[in-house]
């Protein structure tokens, strides 16, 4: 159903640089006749009743209706006791899995040339449980959460996108020989859910071994699944590998198909209006948006157009080594993509 | 005091490729005149009054005495119920600072050429509590315990070790943006005791932030010291860039100048009697322990001698590329030791 018609998309632009990489994405996207419209919302948290901090209603009602989002960087705290507007809409949306596609990039040169994995995150609990305690002076305790449910959902979704995705194997990361009941839990949901996907083959590996591994030789790994702040290391790690935030795609999945699709990184605001950003890790993103929606010709379209500028080293922000403006690198992509036509 | 006559060393020759190692490094030791003698000693855990797993007393006595060891792999845990060595060791001689000094090393080839830099590990606490309990069917938590005392004193060893070390920066990591209150407690004890050494930089950042710049350019890094997790992840990921645990030396520190260095790569038992394995992590660790007692001419004699036969590349073992025997090796580097004099 979701390749039928127009789909409308809610589109958070962002902060700094969020507006000129949005635009580049939209422009991109009409130039490759993607079937999407755009909601334009702003989502910076505000006061709610009660004084607790939401998301303004009119994002929350969008995303709400059109179950699907583009996010460009956002700038927070904006002031103290700001929250976080990754975890705010995380938890907001119940975006449960973190997922990271991390594959090199032929023509930008890292000292890799051959990664192709998947993280994929809990985005929910485990440290991220803010819950902590003063047990005495100078003594502190923060906790750790993993439940059951959580566990499952997060394996679940890994092999399944495995499956989907084509990918030969998962790697349950984790330390359960120090945490051994919570990370011990994790782990035993992911081998129980790996009894039903026979077809998927199913490893484990501690935290400390994939990281001595993954900068030794990143080709011997494939889907990754974790809980929550090794997931925070590792995709941040993983994306260094092929060149940094700048080019890496990110999605936040929830249940039912909801699903934000996001630039991981910051809003540069020494740059902010100059022309100068690179709008590649939104627009990787929003491929990653195009698959979620079924729409694989527009996606794949769009990637090589990609692909094919930076190969071609002719029209590069300054970050990815050329000297072009945003425009240009941009104008080079819509090119591309219109001459396959 | 450490300078003068024959020091006795406890040495902890190890399972697998442990003693043939050991023996490498004993000979090695002999050809540079080190003045240390060593007394062998088993450390495997057994059952003490009480059931409680303990270190042997011969063991616990000898450390006592001569309060630095050299330890080789042990294999455990062997049976179930047996606790981890590394931990044990750790509790029981309070070994509170893991340190691993990474530097690139010539001729051995990965993707880094510039690495030099150490990380810091708290060694004692926090993630590894061992505090953990089942709130309601399918619901863990795990405790992350931070202090005030284990964070002062681990933060007073980095800046110590950086200043006796002529290293310029000190780098806090943590996720105090997550865990405000145990990570910021951590965090805000090296700000205090980088107050006391304002002829070390300081500075703080993220573990994912660290992890993402650590595989584009080590070269930024220096010091880092961080909690228990944090450390067992980055000193891993530290020891990949350089060739990984079989070239990366270790030391556990703890108060009153008690130390034991080790190689923390593996048992290796597949290749264990075969005059196959290579002595280099283990060596590596005595020539810190040298350097920790002081003995810096022998350390430096050993390690030249050591770095030398690698840079060469005629006399290597497997695993470093080449096609000698662990004799050979462990021979080439006692000729130049020799000839130095
Ligand atoms: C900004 C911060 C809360 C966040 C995290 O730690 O999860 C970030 O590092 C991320 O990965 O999205
Ligand atoms: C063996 C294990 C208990 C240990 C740890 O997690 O600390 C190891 O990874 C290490 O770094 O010494």
């Amino acid at each position: 159903t979701f390749s039928r018609g127009i789909q409308t998309v809610t589109l958070i632009p962002g902060d700094g640089i969020g507006p000129e990489i949005s635009s580049a994405v939209m422009k991109i996207f009409e130039a490759a006749k993607a079937p999407i419209q755009w909601e334009e919302r702003n989502v910076t948290a505000i006061k709610g009743p009660g004084g607790r901090w939401m998301i303004p209603p009119e994002a929350k009602e969008s995303m709400d209706k059109n179950k699907i989002g583009l996010k460009g960087p956002l700038k927070t705290p904006i002031a103290a006791g700001h929250p976080s507007m990754n975890l705010l809409l995380r938890k907001t949306f119940d975006l449960y899995a973190n997922v990271r596609p991390c594959v090199s990039i032929e023509g930008y040169k890292t000292p890799y040339t051959d990664v192709d994995l998947v993280t994929i995150r809990e985005n929910t609990e485990g440290e991220y449980s803010g819950i902590e305690h003063v047990i005495v002076d100078g003594v502190v305790q923060s906790i750790k959460l993993i439940t059951e449910d959580a566990s499952r959902r997060i394996a679940e979704y890994a092999f399944e996108y495995a499956r989907n995705n084509q990918r030969a194997s998962v790697t349950a990361v984790h330390k359960a020989n120090i945490m051994r009941m919570s990370d011990g839990l994790f782990l035993r949901k992911c081998r129980e859910v790996a009894e039903n996907f026979k077809d998927v083959k199913f490893t484990e590996m501690y935290l400390d071994t994939v990281c001595l591994n993954m900068v030794q030789d990143p080709s011997q790994f494939d889907v990754l699944v974790m809980p929550n702040l090794y997931g925070d290391i590792l995709s941040d790690l993983c994306a260094g590998l092929i060149g940094g935030l700048g080019v890496t795609p990110s999605g936040n999945i929830g249940a039912n198909g909801v699903a934000i699709f996001e630039s991981v990184h910051g809003t540069a605001p020494d740059i902010a209006g100059k022309d100068l950003a690179n709008p590649t890790a939104l627009l990787l993103s929003a491929v990653m948006m195009l698959r979620h929606m079924g729409l694989h010709g527009h996606a794949k379209k769009i990637e090589t157009a990609c692909f094919d500028t930076i190969r071609e080293k002719k029209v590069l922000t300054k970050d990815l080594g050329g000297n072009s403006k945003c425009s240009e690198f941009t104008a080079d992509i819509c090119q591309r993509v219109q001459d396959m036509d």
